[in-house]
This record gives C-alpha cells, sequence and structure tokens, in this order.
C-alpha cells in the first residue's frame, strides 16, 4: 500500500512509518518542516499535499500540540489552542483528506492515554484526546466507500524520557509497538476504534 | 444546599432544577433568557451571573448547541461552533466559576450518549461531548479543595420527541431520570465520573 504519514519526523509519525515501511508499504512522509511539507491548522496547505501526492491507500497523522499548565492557569485561549492544534489539524485531516482516499481506504488519528486517565497539567489534552476519540466513532459509522478511521491512543513513551517524570508509575510503551498500532489501523478491518496501549 | 443551574428553561436542565428542588435543595434558575440572564459563550456574562448571585454550594450547566449534519456537510466552522457552542462554553462554566464556590463544593456538566454512540448526523456533537468527558477526568484531579466535578451524560430523553427518529432503537430515558443523576453529582461523593443514562 502507499501510505501518507503526516508528522512522519515526529517519535509517533516515525514509529508510524517505520513500522509501516517494515510491514512492505511505501510510505510518504510528511510534517511541517519535511521537504513533503503540510501545515495542518492551514486547509489550504492540507488541499494542497492531497493534490500533490495523487492518491494514496491510507493516511495516519500524528500530529497535535496542546498546552501542559495547571488547571488553574488553563485559559479560555490556552483550551482554544488545543482544540485548533489538536482537534481541528486531525479534523480537517478527514474532512479534506476523505474525497481523496480509494474506495476501501482508511485514515487513523493519533490521540493519547490522557483521554482516560488524568495527570496534573493534562486537562486540555484530555479535553483534545476526547474529542477526537468520540469524533472517530461517529465518523466511522458515516464515512462513505468502505472508508475506516480510527484512533492509536498510546501512553508515554519509552523513548519520550522528557515527559516521564509528568506520568509516574505509568508504564511507558516502546514506540515500535505504538507503530504496530497504526499498522493493524491500515491494515485491519476494525473501525471506529480506539486502540489505546 | 443553595444550586445555581444554568440551562433551567431547557429539558435537561429543567429535570436537573424539579430534581434538586424535589430533593429540598434551593435552586437558582438561569439560562439566555431567563431573568436570571446568562450567555455561556460571554466570559464577562459568566463573571457577572457568579458576581450577581454571590456564593452558591453546587454549580449545574445543562447548556449545549451543536449542528447536526452528514458528515460529509459539516464544515470547519461547524466543528467551531460545537466546541465554541457546548466545550468552550461549559469549560467557561469550570474556569470561572470555581473560584466562586466554597470548599466541598461541585461543578456537573451535561454532555450525552453521542460520545460513546454513534448517529447519523452526529459527528460534531459526538466531538463535543468526547472533550468533555475526558476533560471532566482530568480535571477532577486538579480541582482544588475538596471541589468535585461530574458529568451527566444521557440518551435521548423521552420527552425530546422530536429527535427520537434519529434515534432508532435507543430506549429514551424519563426527564426525570435525568434529573435524579443530577442529584447524585451534587449529593453524592463522586468526582471524575461520567454519568452514563
Ligand atoms: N510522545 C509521546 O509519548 C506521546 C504519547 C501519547 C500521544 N502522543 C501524541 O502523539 C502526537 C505526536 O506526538 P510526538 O511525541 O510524536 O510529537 P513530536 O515528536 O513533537 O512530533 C510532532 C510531529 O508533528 C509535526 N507537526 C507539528 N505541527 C504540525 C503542523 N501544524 N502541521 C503538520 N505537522 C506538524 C512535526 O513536524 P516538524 O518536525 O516538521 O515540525 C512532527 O513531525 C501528539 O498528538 C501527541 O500528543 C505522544
Ligand atoms: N434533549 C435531549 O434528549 C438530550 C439528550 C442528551 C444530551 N442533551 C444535552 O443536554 C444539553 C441541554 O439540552 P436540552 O435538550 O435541555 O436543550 P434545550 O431544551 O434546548 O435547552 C437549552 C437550555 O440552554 C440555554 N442556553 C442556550 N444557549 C445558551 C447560552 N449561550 N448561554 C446560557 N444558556 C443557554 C437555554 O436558555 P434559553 O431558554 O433562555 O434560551 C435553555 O435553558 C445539551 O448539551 C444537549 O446536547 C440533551
Amino acid at each position: 500500500m502507499k501510505i501518507l504519514v503526516i508528522g512522519a519526523t515526529g517519535l509517533v509519525g516515525g514509529a508510524a512509518a517505520d513500522a509501516l515501511e517494515a510491514f512492505g508499504d511505501e510510505v510518504l512522509r510528511a510534517s511541517k518542516s519535511s521537504e513533503l511539507a503540510v501545515d495542518l491548522t492551514e486547509p489550504e496547505s492540507i488541499q494542497a499535499l492531497f493534490e500533490r501526492i495523487g492518491s494514496v491507500d491510507a493516511v495516519v497523522s500524528a500530529v497535535g500540540s496542546v498546552p501542559f499548565k495547571p488547571l488553574a492557569d488553563l485559559t479560555a485561549d490556552d483550551y482554544r489552542s488545543a482544540y485548533l492544534g489538536k482537534v481541528a489539524a486531525q479534523l480537517d485531516v478527514v474532512r479534506i483528506g476523505t474525497p481523496h482516499l480509494p474506495d476501501g481506504g482508511s485514515i487513523t488519528l493519533t490521540t493519547g492515554i490522557l483521554a482516560r486517565e488524568p495527570i496534573r497539567t493534562g486537562a486540555a489534552a484530555a479535553m483534545a484526546n476526547g474529542a477526537l476519540e468520540s469524533f472517530v466513532i461517529s465518523a466511522a459509522a458515516e464515512l462513505p466507500r468502505g472508508l475506516r478511521i480510527n484512533a492509536v491512543s498510546p501512553t508515554v513513551l519509552t523513548e519520550a524520557t522528557g515527559y516521564h517524570s509528568s506520568f509516574p508509575g505509568f508504564v511507558p510503551v516502546p514506540a515500535a509497538e505504538v507503530g504496530r498500532a497504526f499498522v493493524k489501523s491500515v491494515h485491519g478491518v476494525q473501525t471506529g476504534q480506539v486502540f489505546a496501549l
């Protein structure tokens, strides 16, 4: 299969791209600063990317920036920036990408464990993750032409050592294992699922 | 207890207010058009309401407008309006209301079954509900002074007959039963919970 991975220079997106290549796929690696450039906060940029690459069998999005602050310090602007940087950005991948996918294609988004477990400073991230996970359930039921959609929702990654102190007692998951969840989503039959790991 | 119910002219908010009164509480009924007026999309209006009413023991929010459209018709503006009308509106009740609550007070938000089950045209509503349900889990862990927060997440109400055809086979829940979930949230000990019914 030919697969577009957005956020491929990142830890999660890189793991997804590597796992899909190891599985035998041709991977197009896109990100904000890559040669295959896209800015998910700009709909025209997403549109231009899909026009540039032509048809792909599946799209993976592993992007999402959200502010981490104590609950009492989170402003309306912080929540809005979590919405724009993680939720709207990935909703636009679905909205703009759908018509470019062939029958039976798939879209896989990235959320995270904060949808279901709390950490200090995680309320805006939780909001963003929960938004996408419920969206995926609904969108799966309405996508046309046998298209599928899932979310991969990892705990903190083993390689993301800078974050480990914020996740006390959480058992980190190796990037390679997270990558395989994207292979499951792209090559499996499931839709409307959240792959929690 | 003295309890502020925002959205009290509505089906869900009215049921919450009635159930709390039946339980023996003093209820302040607020809404956009009530004499006790508030517009949750205007932070200054929320601030003014809390200043006007003085101290209350608990806040209930039963507000939230979201566009219902087929997935393929939902625009970036539709998702943004779901975010502003249901998510940001209720996040602002938490953000602005928290300092006005006494130790041990509580906040109860309203979400809905679309967080966990799909219907046609429900993707933007799902996104909004999921955002708030995951937020509640995180916020509960960070609220100060023994404050609690929960969400009541009903299926379609028996009395909301105009919506029944959009929920084929879903078993509607009577408003009075939904009202009791708010009593459980306000007078119980649970926090960070989603009361699904
Ligand atoms: N790391 C973890 O432990 C972990 C755990 C659970 C969930 N997650 C989630 O996984 C997602 C990715 O996290 P990560 O740790 O892999 O982040 P990361 O290493 O910082 O990588 C972020 C990736 O997103 C790209 N990007 C950022 N803004 C973009 C934009 N506006 N448009 C297009 N691409 C953009 C970056 O591109 P450039 O490099 O070109 O700027 C990079 O490829 C996030 O949603 C995060 O919450 C991460
Ligand atoms: N009805 C159902 O079957 C059902 C099921 C599950 C979840 N829910 C959820 O429950 C919530 C309430 O639904 P409902 O059916 O009770 O709606 P409703 O009958 O239309 O009532 C809406 C209430 O919200 C108030 N309101 C609207 N916009 C407002 C704003 N900007 N600021 C302050 N107040 C505002 C209205 O005030 P005014 O009357 O003064 O304009 C009214 O009191 C929604 O989030 C909905 O998704 C409803």
